[in-house]
Order: C-alpha cells, then sequence, then structure tokens
C-alpha cells in the first residue's frame, strides 16, 4: 500500500513515519511506500528508508500534482500551530484551510478518475473547544460537547472537520477525524504553539534548563504522550466505519492534569533539583488562550478501538526519558539526570 | 447608511430590501443605499427606488471590487439552495463556502485598509442539524444542539457560521449567523430545495393546481412565514453584541408543524376542495433527506431579542393569501378560492 503523510517532517509525523514502518503493516496492507511532505526534509532515519519519498515544500503547492496520484491511506497532520494562527490570520487560513481543501479536492479528483477511495486521517485538536457566552464550557469535553472554537486554529480545524465528514458522506474519501490532545514531552526546542510551555516545563529543567511555566499551577489540562497519540492515530485508521461511530470528529484519549502534578512527577522522575528549575511567571497572552481551552477531556468513542490514556504523568516523563536515552543527543537532552 | 444584501434578487432578499426601503431606517441609521448583489435581477419595484443599485453576476465574481467598498451593514443571503449542493458538489462549494470566504475577505481588506467594521447578518439554516450514529438528533433543536450536518448544505451553512464567529473575534467584522428555519409559503415555481414541497403543497393548490406531497402527512418539521424571516433578520442585525449573546449560530423562532397539521389549516383558510388537490406520492430521494432534518426547533435566544413563531400554520396560509392580493397576479396565484 501507498500511505500519504502530510507534515511528515514534523514530530508528530516523523514519529508515526517510523512506526508505520517498524511494523510494515497497516489494516491488514502491507506498507510499501510512504510519502512524506511538509516544508521540512524528514529526519535522515527516515530518508535512508527505501520505501520513503520526501517532498518539500508547502502542502498548497503540491496538491495539483496529487490529482493524479492515487494513495491507499492518508494522515493529514500538516498544520500551522496556535500561536502563529493567531499573530497571522492568513497563515491559518492558508496553511490549515486552503490546504486541507486543496488536498480534499485532489483525493476527490482522483477518485473521480478512476483511483481507489482513500483513507484518510486528520489530525484535529481539543482547541476545537471553548467557552462561548450562550453555551458554558463544561469541566470535561467529549465527543458530542458542541465546539466553540477560541482560536483561529481551533475554528480552522473544526471547518476541516466538517469538511471531510462531508467527502466523506458523498464517498469522495473514507475520512476520520481525531481530535488530539496536548501532545507532551515535545522534544527539540519550543515552537509556536501557545501550549509549548506544557513540554517546556519538563524538557528543560531535564536538560538542566531554567523553564517559565506562563500559567498558574492550578492549570488543569488533557494531555497526551507522543507514542500514545501515535497509537491513537493508528487506532482511528484501522478502525471500520461502524467503529469509528459516525462522521463528527472523535477525541483521542486524555490523560487530564494540572501543572503542579505534572511537576510532582517531574520530581518523581528526576528530583527536587530539576522541578526546582520550574520558575512561575505569568505571561497574559499565554494564560488568556490557555484559560479558554477545557480543563479536560473524555474519550468515549476512542475507548471503544481500545484506546487509552496514561495512568500518570510520571509515565509520560518516564517515556520522554527513554525516548531521548536512544538517541545520540542523550548527553544535552538528559543533562540534569546523567 | 449603506447597506449590502447578497441574494438581493432572491425571494427572501428582495422582501427584506422592500421592508428595509419601507422602514427608512434600521439600527438608528438613514439607509440611503442599498446595494442588491445576485445572479439575476432584482424585481423591478425595486430597481425603481433611487436608494437601490443592482449588480447582477455571481457573487464570486464581485468580491473583488468589494475590498475597496465600505459598507455600513451586509445581509449575506446568497446561497445555493440543498438539492442544488447536493446534485453538483462543486456548485455548492464555489457558491456556498468560497463567495463567502471570498465576500469576508473582501470586508476584512476594507477594514484593514482603514474602512469601517461592517455589521453581517449571515442566513444560515436550520440545515445545520442532523442526527450522526454518535449523536442522536433530539425532537426539537435548540440553540445549543451539538450541529451535525447530513447534507453539503447544511455542512457549508455550518462552516460559513464558524468562520463568521473567527472573522468576528478578530474584529473583522461584527458577523452573527441566524439559523433560518423553512421559509414556507414560498411564491412562485418550485425550486431545487429539498423542501420545496412545503410551500408547493399551499401555493400550488390555492392557485387551483394539484400538488404532490413527497413526505408521509406525519413528517414534523420547523416553519417560519417570509415575514417573521425578515423580522428576524432585522432584529439580528439590531440586537448588540450583548444580546446577540456570543458568536455561535443563534435559530430564529420555528412553528413546529405536521404535514398534517399544514393541510388542515389550508383546508380551514380556504375549503376542502383546496386540500384535496394535495395528493401524496413518496419519493424516495425527497422523503430520505427529510428524515435527516429535525421535527422542530426551539429558539431561546432569539426569544430575547422579542422574536416569536407564529401562533398556527393558518396564519401563514392568511399572511400568503394577504401577500397575493396585494399582487396584479392575484388572480392567478389565489385562483382555487377566487
Amino acid at each position: 500500500m501507498k500511505l500519504l503523510i502530510t507534515g511528515g517532517g514534523g514530530f508528530v509525523g516523523a514519529r508515526l513515519a517510523r512506526t508505520l514502518l517498524a511494523r510494515g503493516t497497516l489494516a491488514g496492507g502491507r506498507i510499501e511506500q510512504v510519502v512524506l511532505t511538509d516544508i521540512a526534509p524528514p529526519p535522515a532515519d527516515l530518508l535512508a528508508d527505501a520505501r520513503v519519498q520526501a517532498r518539500t515544500g508547502p502542502l498548497l503547492a503540491q496538491t495539483d500534482a496529487l490529482r493524479t496520484e492515487t494513495f491507499d491511506g492518508v494522515f493529514h497532520l500538516a498544520s500551522a500551530v496556535s500561536g502563529e494562527c493567531e499573530a497571522d490570520f492568513e497563515l491559518g487560513l492558508r496553511s490549515n484551510l486552503d490546504s486541507t481543501r486543496a488536498l480534499l479536492d485532489a483525493l476527490r479528483a482522483n477518485v473521480a478518475a478512476g483511483g481507489k477511495v482513500p483513507r484518510l486521517v486528520f489530525s484535529s485538536s481539543v482547541a476545537v473547544f471553548g467557552p462561548d457566552a450562550a453555551v458554558p464550557l463544561p469541566k470535561l469535553v467529549a465527543d458530542d460537547t458542541l465546539p466553540a472554537p477560541q482560536t483561529s486554529y481551533g475554528t480552522q480545524k473544526l471547518v476541516c472537520e466538517h469538511l471531510i465528514a462531508d467527502y466523506t458522506r458523498k464517498g469522495f474519501i473514507d475520512g476520520r477525524a481525531a481530535r488530539l490532545m496536548t501532545v507532551t514531552v515535545r522534544p527539540g526546542r519550543p515552537n509556536g504553539a501557545a501550549s509549548s510551555f506544557f513540554s517546556g516545563i519538563i524538557r528543560e529543567p531535564l536538560a538542566g534548563v531554567e523553564s517559565i511555566c506562563p500559567v498558574s499551577p492550578d492549570v488543569s489540562h488533557p494531555m497526551s504522550s507522543p507514542a500514545r497519540t501515535i497509537d491513537g492515530l493508528i487506532a482511528v485508521y484501522e478502525a471500520s466505519r461502524e467503529q469509528f461511530l459516525g462522521r463528527l470528529g472523535m477525541n483521542l484519549p486524555a490523560l487530564n492534569v494540572k501543572v503542579s502534578d505534572m511537576l510532582d512527577a517531574l520530581e518523581q522522575v528526576a528530583g527536587r533539583k530539576v522541578r526546582q528549575l520550574v520558575r512561575f511567571e505569568r505571561d497574559e497572552r499565554i494564560a488568556g488562550i490557555v484559560a479558554n481551552w477545557p480543563g479536560g477531556a473524555t474519550a468515549e468513542r476512542a475507548a471503544r478501538l481500545g484506546l487509552k490514556p496514561h495512568e500518570n504523568f510520571a509515565e509520560i516523563v518516564q517515556q520522554y526519558i527513554d525516548d531521548c536515552k536512544a538517541l545520540p543527543t542523550a548527553a544535552q537532552t538528559l543533562k540534569a539526570i546523567q
């Protein structure tokens, strides 16, 4: 089978590609080719795999060519992140809405020309939820909570969910929107996401670097580890239409934790000195965005697919440490505990 | 003040224009100019009004020019209807989604160049609601019911609601989405809407013409008369942001009636012989679409604006008859009762 992963050079996309290539199969088919599109090239280990073809550049510039290419499956992960979309409205519309629309139309054109109907998993986001004057935000957002996005990013994700549902209803694709929880701990540098600090307050202290938490320790948030997020995307791909249950977006499992719980877990795994590298310094812009996010989520439909959140945040910290240890950069990323 | 009405040549748009011109004011401002855009020219009485400027052609072809034109207010009613959008997927995307996006971007560009932020009322639809495998449709859909559109038309309306909410949040427009109930009785010929028969089973018998009802007499549906629909659009325009309550779409008031109630009302107003001109002949395509529509709606937010549905369907039949009597075509449209 031939797969397309948009955003395949990014953290989630590259990890998904690596996991799929290691499995070798997906939904019973043998993976023969994986096309990775992204604005930057994928990591070297992926480029070294003969099954991988990397295409570098904006997705929007690549969709015309996709009209004549048949894929068995697509993981559509390419996206500008929340902070970027708030700062640059046009960027968000182009990267998240226009690119998705052009991708869907390319897949539709290929089907109209006789190509196979591709299965498509879309990475939506818990950012579709928010409070609106007419509808308070519940303590935990569920699959059937009324979305009221409070960011352009959340709006664009929700709009894409509905477009994908309609293209699916019409038989142009077999689409499924999975709402990702905040993926923590992300490796590397902070990014433009307003949620970036959720990774930073774990990642930086483990590297012996001070980190600033811009919100109160009481802030609660739905999290998922990178590995569980990838498990979720694959399970959603492999589900039958009946198992996916309808066409609306599905929440992926979340561990609902407070910032203070995260830091307790960090201390438990890495010690008191590491925890003390986190300093609280309120950032009104970030705190304002986060205040409109749900404090937690449930994921009933995902549970029926056998998907579960981590039991506690210490598991997530430990997963990050284990991931780092496998890399040549371990000495740097885990400086504080080595 | 200068107003833009897209779809201003259509039934609802022309009636809205007529009502606004007769009032002479809107939200405390004097109406000096009304620009009507539509694929067909507006009726002659509107063209004869010195305040009216008609621009004929697809909205999408007109949006570039709108980037340098400042409007105080916009009623965005232009839309392909549900049946058309099911039959022609591209038409729906172009007429309902791309055109709205281009209009919003034109208004945004004008604001960016120093123009006044326009108030915008968008005619969304009760078609945003539907049953999904994960979420059953409630007996009555409320303002806060989770939308799960089952048509491309409903999907496109919902997507536009969310785009308008986000452009509003960003301060590019002051937008409000009002969900229209099925407008009955529409004059003229049947149109491509799957709901067209709801008007046909009243309009045709009154003209002495047989009409076919493609669904069971037990089918219930949320209706609104043309006059109440116009009242709703104007009240939503005139509401303050606080009165509108948030940024999510608002249901306009509905009279929830069964087809059999509609025919009882027709008989009550126009007699048994007129009612007998309606014949039941099931159309699976129409019945299938209608089966996914809600049987009724509530409108709590609209009620706070003082908006109410009709008390009974006989009022709606009588309004149609009174409207017809005022026109030179009365002899034809009311042939059965004159």
